[in-house]
């Protein structure tokens, strides 16, 4: 009888673990630094004595262990394998091979992006439905496509990355992929930043904005104070966000958006701004799709990787 | 020990009706009259009739009999459920049930569309692929999403809704869908003969599409004779649709796309136009997704439903 597992999400700086019960409930959660010297050689090993110590501290049975799921920051194919992940100091890896070796146990590997929106799924934002996409606003735009409580992880490792969707011929510079007018120049923390600058640059049109640094948040500040400037821009955001998932609606079409990442911190307006575009350019099946915020922040990523061994 | 397999893809007019064997071998092909009467309630008798009779006229075994798979011109969700089909005169009707009781066999059930997608897959332009999206240049745009050899049918029956992804805010009439700026109005043969009448319209720059009639087929053949005119159509369209489809790329990164519909006769000089702005802006590690031409033509829809059941 399998009664727990691990979650564990390796991320440039740190490594996040949790221990679960089958059911999802968190019983243990605890970091250790992610040693990426040596070519990032110590990482694997560092979580297998890192686990290997909690069963040792919980006396957990070995036989009553699910598993092992570990989220990367990198493409990980379905075998879990990685060809690279630069955050790692990472050439090719095979995580589930390794990890095996290490720990005895049961693995599996997922992207850090799409994992944490199968954690969303699991006991977040999306808790109840099995056909679910994450979008993360942060520095980045992030996202991971969950179908039928499996991640599609794509042929090339990129599903679900829905931030370098092209949304506008608008944009002056290129985005870190090489592209330009991807979702992410525009719908990140910076790329809202980008918008509002941009929209300050084009007239002397008064705003709350003028007297402080352009941030993310303090557009949204500005937006729930009726700052007239700030909406122009949160429309702005809105409409390329609305349109890209109504895009994603007709692809795979969800039962509900979850959206995550710094930038959801705005709360509920920032869903007013997306919804009002999604409705108008989804597909008349698909206009009443539920739109929710990620309730798990920064633990998304344990518990969809623990999520991924049951 | 199961044998053979019936294919069945209902349209509006005719239905088309495959035996094969179990490897995709097609053994017989015929096509029955569609009865619309009576709330097309005489359509689903009529195909377990064809089946019986083809049963009893080639001597099958029933036990060696796989299952019945069948298309329907309308949303059906994965159990086989269909809300409403326009075309065929039906309000709600449980085709997997029906047919099941009608014919004693077992029957699956997906929307044609759809199932033509796995019809490519399995024997057409996508053979050998298991994650693949069919895009149906026609009358309109259809399209099939197949992730990991299953159709991805969405939580209100559209997935693989290409067609109806928003692509630009310069067209002036609705789409059938009731939104504006659909890829469907720009890239179905009725939305190239749109862009090319456009195009004519607003200089009068001299090209061979002055004298006949404007249509998908005579643009292209057009670009073919390299009347610059009919190559600016053609790369509008191209853009758009390379466009759309590095969209899908970004939600469930297939292996291959495949383009069929009357649209696709075209021939590889249409893949050219797609695969010049597809390669812009798709994510770095798709920009070498593969693209070929749909091969079965009629038959995708037969081929397909067979593989439902198999």
């Amino acid at each position: 009888m399998k009664e727990y597992c691990f979650g564990i999400d390796v991320g440039g700086t740190t490594i996040k673990c949790g221990l679960f019960d089958v059911k999802g409930t968190i019983l243990d959660k605890w970091e250790i630094p992610t040693r990426t010297e040596n070519n990032g050689s110590y990482i694997l090993p560092d979580v297998a004595d890192t686990i290997a110590d909690k069963i040792r501290e919980k006396d957990l049975d070995r036989d009553e262990i699910a598993g092992v799921g570990i989220g990367i920051p990198g493409p990980v194919n379905d075998e879990g394998e990685v060809p690279a992940a630069v955050n790692l100091h990472w050439g090719y890896v095979h995580v589930v091979a390794q990890m095996e070796r290490l720990t005895g146990l049961h693995v599996k590997a997922g992207n850090d992006a799409n994992v944490a929106a199968l954690g969303e799924m699991w006991k977040g934002g999306g808790a109840g439905y099995h056909n679910v996409v994450l979008i993360t606003l942060g520095t980045g735009v992030g996202g991971g496509v969950i179908h039928n409580e499996h991640i599609i992880t794509g042929s090339h490792g990129a599903g679900g990355e829905i931030g370098h969707i092209h949304v506008t011929d608008s944009v002056d510079a290129d985005c870190n992929c090489g592209n330009r007018g991807c979702l992410e120049q525009v719908a990140s923390a910076t790329g809202i930043t980008y918008l509002a600058n941009r929209r300050l640059a084009k007239d002397a049109a008064p705003s709350v904005l003028r007297d402080q640094e352009v941030s993310a948040k303090s557009v949204f500040d500005a937006v729930k104070a009726n700052d007239p400037v700030a909406m122009e821009v949160a429309e702005e955001f809105g409409k390329y966000l609305g349109t890209a998932l109504a895009c994603v609606a007709g692809v795979t079409d969800p039962e509900i958006f979850v959206i995550g990442g710094g930038v959801s911190k705005a709360g509920p307006v920032l869903l007013d701004y997306v919804q009002k575009y999604y409705k108008q350019y989804a597909f008349l099946p698909c206009k009443e799709t539920l739109f929710a915020l990620a309730e798990l922040g920064n633990d998304a990523g344990i518990y969809g990787a623990a999520k991924l061994v049951l």
